[in-house]
C-alpha cells in the first residue's frame, strides 16, 4: 500500500533558487492529503504531475502566508475544473474568515462541498480517523500559533498461516485468529500465535513546520519512519532561528536522534541558501540518517 | 526615455502550458508599475529579473482571483527584503478589506508605507498624475467590475533650432518658444514655428482586460501606440466569452482597427488553448498589427 511524500516546495518565507514555497503532497493509497498550500502551490501541482482531484483533505499547519496563500487560487482551480467532489479542510481557526472574504469579494460560489475544520492550536487532538488512517496533531512553537501533523497508519490484522489451519474454521473464528485472539474449536484451544503472524508495523509520518526546538516532538514522534523537521537556518544562524521562532538543521536533527525516527527529511530552506549542504552536514554529524527535501522529490515513508 | 511592458503572466483563470497569471509591468523611465497581480507574480519578477525595488505603482484592475491573489505573499515578500519605500496601490475598495484580514491573521506588519487608493470602478477618472505621466482608469464590462489603465506619456516641450536663436535671447522667451508661443525680442517676434521643432509625439498604452467586446473602449484607446486587449476564446467560442464576459481574438482585433491603435497585444489566453496560433490569425485578419503576449517577453512602446 503506498504510503510516501512528495515535496512541492521547500522554501521557506521567500522563493528562490527554484524552491517554492511550503506545501507537500502526502499519498497514502491513492488518497492524497495535502500539507500546507504556500503561493504557487497549484502550478507546482500541475509541474510535478500530482492528482489535484485526489486531493481530498487540506491541512494548513499555520497562518503565515508561506503556508497557506495558494489556497484560494488552488481551490478556485478545482472548482474550474469541475470538481463535485468534496474538500476537507483543517485549519486555523481565522483562515474561515479569510477565505469567506474573499470568496465573497470575487463573487465566487465554488462548486464542490468545502467542509471547515477549525484546528485546536492548544492542545494536541485527533483530526483524523478512518479504517487506515489517523491523524493528530501537536501545538509547536512560533510567533504564530502552528500544529505539527502526525500520519499513523492503523495497526493491521494478523496474517493467518493457511497451511496450519482447520479447513472448515468458521470466519468469526479466522476472524478472532487476526485480531490475535485464541479460539476455541471442536474442544481444542487454537492459539492465535500458533495460526498468525505479525502483520507488518504501522507506518507514520511526522510534519513539524514552523516551529523553535520543542522537545514535546520527540515522545510525539518517537519512532516514526520518517520525520519532517523545519530546518530554515544553519547552526551558525541560531541566533537568528531564535528569534525568529526557527529551528537549525542541528537541532531537528537532536529531535530525530532523540525520537529514534527511521529518517529525518529537513526542508524550509532559508532563502540566503542556494546550496543546503551545509544544512545537511551539520543535520547528518547529530543524525546520519537525514535527507533534504527537493522540489518534486518522492519521499518513501516506511 | 525607455517605455515598455514586460508579460509576466500570459494565462487567464487558471495556469498551464508555461503561461503565468495575470500580471504585468509597465516600465515608464525605470519607474515601474505593476499591472494585476495574479498568484505566483513574485516568481514571474524573479525569474524575469524585474526588479521589485523599483516598482512605485501597484494598479488592480478587479477582483478576481487569477488578477490579485499574488500581492500579499509580493507585498510580504518587499517587506522581508527590506523595502522601506512606499507603495501606491490602485484597486477596487474591497481589497483593502481582503488585505486588512489578512496581514491581521498573519501577524505582519509592513515595513513601508502602502497607499491604498479606492478605483472608482462606475466612471473614468484620471488616478496618476505627474509631470512625465498621466494613468487613467476607463470602467469595463464583466461580471465583476472592472476599469482598463491608459498610460500616457505627457507632451513634451518643442525642442529649440539652436542655430537659429539670437545668442542673447533670455531664459523666459526660450521657455515661451518651447511651449510653442511666440515671442517679441529687440521689436522682433519671433514665431515659435520658426524656432522650434515638433517633439516627438507622446506615447501611450492601453491595458483592457477581463471585458466583453466594448465600444467605449474605442474612443479612450483611440490611436494609443500599442493596446493590451485581453483575448481569451478564439471565434469558435463566442458564445461562451459572452457568457463568461470575456472577449475573442477577432472582438480585441476590432476594437484595436477601430481605435486606430499602433499595435494590439492580445493576452489573458484560456488554458484550452495549448498553442495561440488561432486567436493571432483570426485577430489578425481584422488587425494585422497584432502580437500575442508571451511570459517574460518585453514589448516596446512607441
Amino acid at each position: 500500500m503506498i504510503f510516501n511524500v512528495t515535496i512541492l516546495g521547500s522554501s521557506s518565507a521567500t522563493p528562490g533558487w527554484g524552491r517554492g514555497l511550503p506545501a507537500q503532497v502526502v499519498n497514502f493509497n491513492e488518497q492524497l492529503y495535502l500539507i500546507d498550500c504556500g503561493e504557487g502551490t497549484q502550478m507546482q501541482i500541475q509541474k510535478f504531475g500530482v492528482k489535484a482531484s485526489r486531493i481530498r483533505h487540506i491541512l494548513i499547519s499555520h497562518l503565515h502566508g508561506d503556508h497557506y496563500l495558494g489556497l484560494v487560487g488552488l481551490l478556485s482551480s478545482m472548482s474550474l475544473q469541475g470538481r463535485t467532489q468534496p474538500i476537507d479542510l483543517y485549519a486555523p481557526r481565522e483562515l474561515a474568515e479569510i477565505l469567506t472574504v474573499q470568496f465573497r469579494c470575487m463573487a465566487i460560489v465554488l462548486h464542490f462541498p468545502l467542509n471547515f475544520h477549525p484546528l485546536d492550536m492548544q492542545a494536541p487532538a485527533v483530526i483524523i480517523d478512518n479504517e487506515t488512517i489517523t491523524v493528530s496533531t501537536l501545538p509547536l512553537v512560533h510567533r504564530l500559533p502552528v500544529v505539527g501533523f502526525l500520519f499513523r497508519e492503523k495497526a493491521k490484522p494478523r496474517n493467518l498461516i493457511k497451511e496450519k489451519l482447520p479447513a472448515d474454521l468458521p470466519f468469526e473464528h479466522l476472524q478472532a485468529l487476526k485480531r490475535g485472539e485464541d479460539v476455541v474449536w471442536q474442544q481444542k484451544t487454537l492459539a492465535a500465535d500458533d495460526y498468525t503472524q505479525s502483520p507488518k508495523l504501522p507506518r507514520s509520518y511526522a510534519y513539524c513546520s514552523d516551529t523553535l526546538y520543542h522537545e514535546p516532538v520527540i515522545e510525539w514522534a518517537k519512532g516514526v519512519n520518517l520525520l519532517y523537521h523545519e530546518a530554515t537556518f544553519a547552526d551558525d544562524m541560531a541566533a537568528r532561528a531564535q528569534e525568529t521562532h526557527h529551528s537549525t538543521a542541528r537541532q531537528a536533527a537532536t529531535i530525530a536522534q532523540k525520537a529514534a525516527v527511521g529518517q529525518l527529511l529537513l526542508g524550509h530552506f532559508s532563502v540566503r541558501y542556494r546550496e543546503i549542504d551545509v544544512l545537511l552536514k551539520e543535520a547528518r554529524e547529530i543524525f546520519p540518517h537525514t535527507l533534504a527535501a527537493v522540489d518534486g522529490a518522492v519521499f518513501q515513508i516506511g
